[in-house]
């Protein structure tokens, strides 16, 4: 018997809607026998590719987005506290899921649920080295080993494949989903992705 | 005793998720006992106002956004067909709801549904004035009085006035949802205005 495919989610570690959607797409994903492939990207790198920006760098847009970010944690059910300061730049936080990736996916997919919780419920600054060492010792990680792991040359090229790779699979935002080939983009899509798993297509 | 406040519902009419909201607004209102307030806007205009572009008119986003307009109207059990060209100026149509709004906005409503169907399901050119006069007339309008209404100043200015006054209320795309003073973005935002109304906020 074939093992059922698993279900790619792609996220950034400074984007509100994927840190909703990393609440949500691993319960969503069993309840239809699918494992879930998670993979830390950069937004900055995705948007520059499709020549997007982030939405709260539209004035018009920021206080709308601001809005929805809470709006959408509080109707899913997930605690949310709007962190300062936003966005971050997340390749520190990212070069470590990776770096834990290459050996235990489970033990990534831990890191970036504490990662993304930590910047959305605490306020823990993941762009600061000294917050970032922090938090990754509070997971399990000397601090040491994961200051040397985000200044590893090997764990930075790592992660501009993945990104690289993301772009390649036609993700131009998160989170991303990539469901049997077809995509599905935003936290607002799981619905779709609920109907799609059941067959209803 | 006070009616209940109408839910705004701004949309342009070369809007594929304005027009799979169009099909479930007015029914989603009634079931909590509120009627819709409809706005026909451009969005060139907000999208200008904002900074902003059409997400087709990024190449990367331009193919999932083909899929999505697909998908969205088929989970929601609207018939849909990409129209070509797409997308299309949509004043003049604007102008004709504004000009039947000022004397029955139930009939401007009904316009509306019937542009909006006749673009999304026959492709209907709107933006061609012998396809749009031919739709008037199918509705009941007389071509020519549908011509003088589109090519009248006061149409003109009362289209600038009602664009403006969308702008300064926040509306940045379309579908747009004003619901009791908070601001809703897009067809998927349905389950969360459902839930608003419902009092779960």
């Amino acid at each position: 018997m074939n093992r059922p495919a698993a279900i790619d989610f792609y996220f950034d570690f400074s984007s509100p809607y994927s840190y909703i959607a990393s609440e949500w797409i691993n319960a969503l994903a069993a309840r239809h026998g699918r494992p879930v492939r998670w993979h830390a990207i950069l937004l900055g790198v995705t948007f520059q590719a499709a020549e997007l920006r982030s939405p709260v760098s539209y004035p018009l847009k920021r206080e709308y987005s601001l809005r929805d970010f809470a709006r959408s944690a509080r109707m899913e059910g997930v605690p949310y506290v709007m962190p300062s300061p936003f966005p971050i730049p997340t390749q520190n936080a990212a070069r470590l899921f990776w770096w834990l990736d290459a050996t235990d996916p489970a033990r990534a997919t831990d890191w970036a649920r504490a990662g993304l919780r930590a910047f959305f419920t605490r306020g823990v600054d993941l762009s600061n080295m000294s917050a970032l060492t922090g938090l990754a010792a509070e997971f399990g990680i000397p601090a040491e080993q994961a200051a040397q792991v985000c200044a590893d040359p090997i764990w930075k090229d790592k992660l501009r494949r993945e990104n690289d790779a993301a772009i390649a699979a036609g993700v131009f935002g998160a989170p991303f989903f990539i469901v049997d080939g077809e995509p599905f983009w935003g936290n607002d899509r799981k619905s779709q992705i609920d109907r799609w798993l059941s067959g209803d297509r």
